[in-house]
Parts: structure tokens; C-alpha cells; sequence
């Protein structure tokens, strides 16, 4: 049996847990709250060194890092096709969401909505929002001439970018100027077996 | 011809230009300074909505996100193995690279070494080398078990990693207390055809 250990509420953590019940891959979900420090324990530091959650255990070996993991499980499937360079634009946004994406739509928030700072990290929140409204700017941008982030197909690269941008109005994201992106999340909602977040 | 568009002295640039050399494929290089705001003309933006080099172009077709670059170019290579567990252990490496790693030790370079900024935003970079050492701490345990990271092979993986590694110094990072560190990059250097970056 698949393990999965996460957060219930982290958007990283809904992306494997999304994708095997896309697929139809039995797991176990073991929660870790990151908020107790339950991810910076020896314990669990001798399974993920990095100390974070996701981690996904397949028959006792361990992988981190949430992008992997949807590479690794949807292989086979038509959700990370074979042929090169399609895989290359889905592997191109999920390295964009980890790098320009995540750390300011998913950090915005994290700090607003599950630390509650939004008065006292007023400046740091605006700096990181700047950063998060031009990556949501270069989806948009996408999403006006495909219907999904890598193509006319729904992707891996799809589940990616849906975890924190569907929650980003928790972050006070106003996503109400860009149609496309919100078109583009009522696409990815009708995909069969489809479960949002938690949150 | 293979076109890539990047910069002299950036570590995500070299990435894709030392795999090439390393793979004897030919390309084209067309230097884009951004430091003289070069990507982020309108006619750059036409090419990269992200405004970010390095940027890949083949057969017309353009690709960004250095780390997708590596597993595009890498395919059918040793590099970048077909085995699904291998290649999720290479991608998990890189995942943490542009997430734990690049955003601390790139960027203190870049605000150290080319901004000239370790006066003026001396907390900023204290605060972020925190981060970075951290990252630096989830390698050294790595290259104490395996010879590379994501095993006992040379992958991309460690491409991706060795480029901002071997310039941390210039951002001030200390390595000599990552000896398992230090011993990978004179591995990775010994490497066929591998050439160092200019900086």
C-alpha cells in the first residue's frame, strides 16, 4: 500500500493525494501537522531529511517533493504523456509553480490564512503578492489560447497549478481580473473523480 | 540549430549549456544581459511571458524553466534513466533545487556578487543564508550515502545542483565544513566533457 504522509489543507500535499484518486490508486493518508512542528521531529527528519510533507512511500523507499510525485505516479497514464516535448511543457510549469508561484501565492497564504498575519507582515505580504500576481498574470496569459496549462489536454501540470491557485483568495488574492484562469479552474473541476481541497 | 537564449555567469543558463556540451549537441547561445533588463524587452516577453532566460528554442518551439531544459535534452540519455523510480529520485533533487536551494544560494550570489549589496541588505541575506545552509545540510547527508544524488550515478540531478554549489562562495557561502559536498563537485567535474561556468 502506497503511504502518504501530509497536511490536511496544504495544497501541496492535495496534489498526489488528488492525482491517485484521479487514478484510481489505492493509499493510506497519514497527517502530519506542520503547524505542531510534527514535520521537524527526528522521527520523521530520518524519513525526509528536508523536513517537509508531502512524503509518499512506496513499498518502504521514500520520495519528497510533491512535482515528483505526480511525475512518478502518473506515469502511464494520459496525464503525463510519453511524447518529449509535451512532457517538457508539463515538466516547464511545474517547475515554473514551485519557483514562481508557490513560494508567493501558497506563502501569501499560508501567512494570512494559517498564521493569521496579515497586519503585522503587512509589507513582506505585499512584496510577495507583486511576485504572485505576475506569475497568476503569465497563467492567464496561457490560459487565454489553451485550455489547459501545457495544452488543449488536462495534465499533471494542471493539478500543479490548481493546489494554491484556488485558494489563493484565502491568501486575499482577487482573482476577478482573470477570466481565464477562473475558466480554466471550472474545467479542472469537471475532471472525472476530481476532489478540491479541504480547506 | 538549437537556440539558447541566456546569461554569462548564471547558473540556471550554464545548466542546459554544459548538458548540450556534455551530450556533443550542437546549439546556438545568444547572450540576453539582464541585469540590463534584456528579458524583460517586449520582444523577449513575446518569446517567455515569464521573462526569464534561460530560454530553449527548438524547431521554432520554445521551452523555459532550466530543470525542464535538463530532462527534455537528457531523454534516452544515461542521464536521465527510463527506470520510473529513478527518474522520480533524479526530479525530486531538482524539485528541491528550484524550491530549498536556488532561492537562497542563487540569490545571495546574485545580490553579493553581481548587485554588490552584502552592506545594504545585510539582514536580508543573513536571513536567507539560514535557508540555504539548510539546503546545503540535506545534500552533505545525501553525498554522505551515495556518490551522486540520486544515487551511485551522474544525472542531471546533479547538473542541476552543482551550479549554484560551486559558486556558493561567492555569495559567501562557507563549504568547508561539506566535505561529502566538496568531494561530489570534484566528481562532477571529472565528469567526460564537463566544462565549468565562467563567473
Amino acid at each position: 500500500m502506497i503511504k502518504l504522509y501530509g497536511m490536511t489543507g496544504s495544497g501541496n500535499c492535495w496534489k498526489p493525494a488528488t492525482l491517485m484518486t484521479q487514478l484510481g490508486q489505492p493509499f493510506e493518508w497519514i497527517e502530519i501537522n506542520i503547524l505542531k512542528g510534527e514535520s521537524r521531529t527526528q522521527k520523521f527528519l530520518a524519513l525526509n531529511a528536508n523536513g517537509r510533507v508531502p512524503l509518499l512511500e512506496v513499498d518502504g523507499e521514500r520520495l519528497a517533493e510533491s512535482n515528483a510525485m505526480l511525475c512518478y505516479l502518473a506515469e502511464g497514464s494520459a496525464l503525463f504523456p510519453a511524447d518529449r516535448w509535451k512532457r517538457a511543457k508539463i515538466l516547464e510549469w511545474m517547475f515554473f509553480e514551485q519557483y514562481s508561484h508557490e513560494p508567493y501565492v501558497a506563502t501569501v497564504r499560508f501567512w494570512v490564512h494559517m498564521m493569521h498575519k496579515q497586519g503585522e507582515w503587512q509589507d513582506k505580504i505585499a512584496e510577495a503578492m507583486k511576485k504572485g500576481y505576475a506569475a497568476l498574470g503569465v497563467m492567464e496569459q496561457q490560459l487565454k489560447k489553451t485550455a489547459f496549462l501545457a495544452g488543449d489536454v488536462y495534465s499533471i501540470a494542471d493539478i500543479a497549478l490548481y493546489a494554491y491557485t484556488h485558494v489563493a483568495h484565502q491568501g486575499r488574492y482577487d482573482l476577478s481580473t482573470y477570466p481565464a484562469i477562473n475558466a480554466w479552474m471550472t474545467r479542472v473541476e469537471a475532471q472525472p473523480r476530481f476532489e478540491k481541497m479541504d480547506s
